[in-house]
C-alpha cells in the first residue's frame, strides 16, 4: 500500500516542524502504518517527507532492509553505538545515537504520537532537540481514512467474524435447557468459556486471531466489558461480541450480536432489544459525510432518553442504561478514529467506523447491537452481513 | 497473588519521590503487575505504598473496583472531567484531573516507566509534578524475580507449548517427500503456514494463544525473527520458535527445536547442531545465583567462536554465526528481565531466563535450540521436558 502522507506535510509545515519521531513496536499501528515493518521489540522510525528507520541492535535489520517501506535503514552501528556503550552509561549512548539519526537527517525538532516515550523524549531534549507531543495524533488521523485495499482487508476479516459469530448462535441455538436452565450439550454445561473457545478456533481457521472475546450471559452482559465467565443460561441474554484481527493484513473486524435461547424471563430484554435495533437505525440514518460523530451519537441518546433510559449524556455518573460511546474507528486498531461519541468530529468518506448502541442494568442483564460501515459519498455502506435475532433455540 | 513491593518503597525512599505513576493499557505487564486489572483501554495506577486506580471514563470503573487489585479506585466524574472538559480542551481538562487526582494523595514528584506517554507527562510538568523516567524499570525488576505461583503458570504454559511441538514435529516427521524435495501429506505441500496454524490451533485447545510463532526452513531459518512461508523442504533445517501466553494466567512459554526431515543436504548443519547443543550445555553449567546473564552469555560465545564461528562479540556487525542474544527473561512478558546478553547483571532464585543459542548463515540455513530454566538456590531447574532430535522423517 501507499499511503497518503499529505496530511502529515502540512502538518509539519504548519507547526514548523522538522520530523515526525516514532519510538515503538509495530503492535503500534502508527509505526506499523508509516513503516510498514512489523518487529516484536521497539524501533524507532523518523518521517520527513522521507521514511527513516533506525534500529538500535541489528536483529531486524537485514529483514527491514529488505521488507520495510522506508527510504533509508540503519543501526546502532551505523552511528559507533557499541563504542559509546564503553564510554557511556545506556541512556546516555542511546541519546547520542539518536542526536546523530536526526542531525543526518537535519531534524532539530520533532513530532510525536501522544503516548511516545518519556525516556527517549528526555534524552533527545538533552540534546536540544526540540519535542513535542502531537496532540492532534496526526498519522492516527490519515489512517482513519480508509484505502479501498484497506476496506477489503477489514471485509476479510469480517467473513472469519460471521463464521465465528454463526458458530456460538448455533451452539445456543441447539443446546437443550437442564433442570436448573443452564444451557447444556450432550449433558455437560455449556459455559462462556467454551463458546468463547469455539469462536476463536474458528476465527483461527479463518486467519484471524483475537486476544478477547465477550460472551457474556445475564449479570455479566450487565458490563459492557465483562468478558463473561461460567453457564450460559435460557432466557437470560447473551451478549457475543467479537472483535479479530487478520494475521496478515492485521486489519480487525467488530460485531456483536445479543442472543435469547427461549423466551426471555424479563420481558424488559426483548423491549430493549426493539429499541436497540431502533437506535442503530437512527445511528444509520445520521450517517453521512460532513455529519460529525456526536450527531450520530446524539441520535442514539435521543432514542433512549425518549423511551426513558438514562444515558451518560443525561446522567454523565450513570451505571444503568447507556453507558458507553456508539462507536468508534476500525482498522489496524480495534478502537481507532474517528469516535462516535461526544467528542466524535467529522465524517468523511473512507471512514471506517461501528455503531454498537445497548442498554445494562445489573438485575436485568445487557443488550447490545453492533454492525460497522463505511462511510461512502453519499450515506454509507453497511459491512456486516449477519442477521439479528434475538430469540433462538425454540 | 500478593507481590512484594519493597524494592519500589526503597526506590521511592532512594530517589525522594512521592510516587510511582503508570499511564497505558493492560498490554504493559507492570500494570498489570501492579493492579491485577485487565483493561483494553488505558487507565492510571498510582504506586505511594496503596495502589490507586483512576480511569477518565467510567466503562470499566464498576469491574475495577470488584476486580482490581487496588485500595482505591476513582474516576474522571469524582475530579469533574466533564465540566472541566466544557471550559479547556482535552489536554488542559486531563492534566487537571490528574493532578486533583495526585494532590488527593499528597504527591508532587512521580517516577514513571521509561516508556510513559509523553503527553501525560508534559501536561504534569506543566502543573509543577516533577515527572522523571525511571531507567531502573524498577517494578519490571521486581516482576524478574517470580514466585511458585508465576513459576506454575510458566509451567502450565509450557505443557501446552509442548502439545504444539509435538503437533509441529509429527508433521514433518510423517511427511512424505515429492519429486522437488518438498514435504507433502496426502499430496498437498507442507507449508510453514499450514505448521503455524496447526501449533495456533494445538495451543487454543489448551488455553494459550500467541500473536506469532517461527516455523522457517532453509534460509528463512537464517533470519532469527523470519517467520516462515512456504513450502518446507527435506535436508533443510526447519526451525520452529513457539512463545505462548496463558489466556488466563496472561504467563508465556518460549522454547525453539530445530528439526531436518532426512539427511541435511549440508553436513554443516549436523555440525551446527552439536555445537549448539554444546553451547546449551556451557551456558547450563555457568547458571546459578550471583553468575551475571553477560557470564553465561560470554560462555556460548566462548564455544562458538573456538569453533570459528563468528559472534556479535567477536564481530559487532557480523550477519551471520551467533547474531543475537543467549537469552531473556520469561514471564508476563516474553522478553523481560533479566537479560542473558552482554548486559545482564546478576542472576537470582527465582529468575526465569531462556537459554537459545543458534547459528545462522543464508547460505547454510539455521539451527537454534531454547529451553528455558529458573535459577534456583544452588544452581537451576530446566521447566522444559521435550527431546532434541534433528534428523526426524527418516
Amino acid at each position: 500500500m501507499e499511503p497518503d502522507f499529505t496530511a502529515l506535510d502540512s502538518y509539519l509545515a504548519e507547526t514548523d516542524t522538522d520530523g515526525y519521531l516514532i519510538d515503538a513496536d509495530s503492535d503500534n499501528s502508527d509505526l506499523y502504518y508509516l513503516s510498514g515493518f512489523e518487529a516484536p521489540d521497539p524501533f524507532v522510525a523518523l518521517y520527513n517527507g522521507d521514511i527513516h528507520l533506525f534500529f538500535f541492535r541489528s536483529l531486524e535489520y537485514g529483514r527491514a532492509k529488505k521488507e520495510a517501506q522506508a527510504d533509508t535503514v540503519k543501526r546502532g552501528s551505523d552511528y559507533n553505538f557499541e563504542s559509546l556503550l564503553k564510554e557511556y552509561d545506556t541512556d546516555e549512548a542511546r541519546g547520542r545515537v539518536l542526536k546523530a539519526f536526526l542531525d543526518e537527517h537535519g531534524v532539530e525538532s520533532i513530532a510525536t504520537p501522544p503516548r511516545f516515550p518519556l525516556e527517549t523524549a528526555d534524552l533527545l531534549r538533552n540534546h536540544d532537540i526540540e519535542v513535542t507531543a502531537d496532540d492532534r495524533e496526526v498519522i492516527t488521523e490519515i489512517r482513519a481514512t480508509k484505502k479501498e485495499e484497506e476496506v477489503d482487508h477489514i471485509c476479510e476479516a469480517q467473513r472469519a467474524n460471521e463464521a465465528a459469530m454463526a458458530r456460538a448462535e448455533e451452539l445456543i441455538d441447539t443446546a437443550a435447557v437442564d433442570n436448573k436452565g443452564r444451557l447444556v450439550h450432550d449433558e455437560s454445561v455449556l459455559t462462556s468459556e467454551q463458546v468463547t473457545k469455539e469462536i476463536e478456533l474458528t476465527l483461527l481457521r479463518h486467519g484471524c486471531g483475537l486476544d478477547e472475546t465477550i460472551v457474556a450471559c445475564g449479570s455479566d452482559a450487565a458490563d459492557p466489558h465483562d468478558r463473561g465467565s461460567g453457564p450460559l443460561r435460557a432466557g437470560e441474554s447473551i451478549i457475543i461480541d467479537i472483535f479479530p484481527q487478520n494475521k496478515q493484513t492485521k486489519y480487525h473486524a467488530d460485531m456483536t450480536r445479543t442472543f435469547c435461547h427461549g423466551e426471555p424471563e424479563d420481558d424488559t430484554l426483548r423491549e430493549w432489544y426493539e429499541l436497540t435495533q431502533t437506535a442503530k437505525e437512527a445511528a444509520f440514518d445520521a450517517i453521512e459525510p460532513g455529519v460529525t460523530g456526536e450527531a450520530v451519537h446524539a441520535a442514539v441518546c435521543d432514542i433512549y432518553e425518549q423511551a426513558g433510559y438514562p444515558t451518560l449524556r443525561s446522567e454523565p455518573t450513570t451505571e444503568t442504561g447507556f453507558i458507553h460511546s456508539t462507536g468508534h474507528g476500525l482498522g489496524l486498531d480495534v478502537h481507532e478514529q474517528p469516535s462516535v461519541s461526544p467528542k466524535g468530529g467529522e465524517l468523511h468518506p473512507g471512514h471506517v467506523i461501528t455503531v454498537e448502541p445497548g442498554l445494562y442494568d445489573p438485575d436485568i442483564g445487557g443488550v447490545r447491537i453492533e454492525d460497522f460501515v463505511v462511510v461512502t459519498e453519499d450515506g454509507y455502506e453497511n459491512l456486516v452481513d449477519y442477521e439479528e435475532q434475538f430469540i433462538i433455540g425454540e
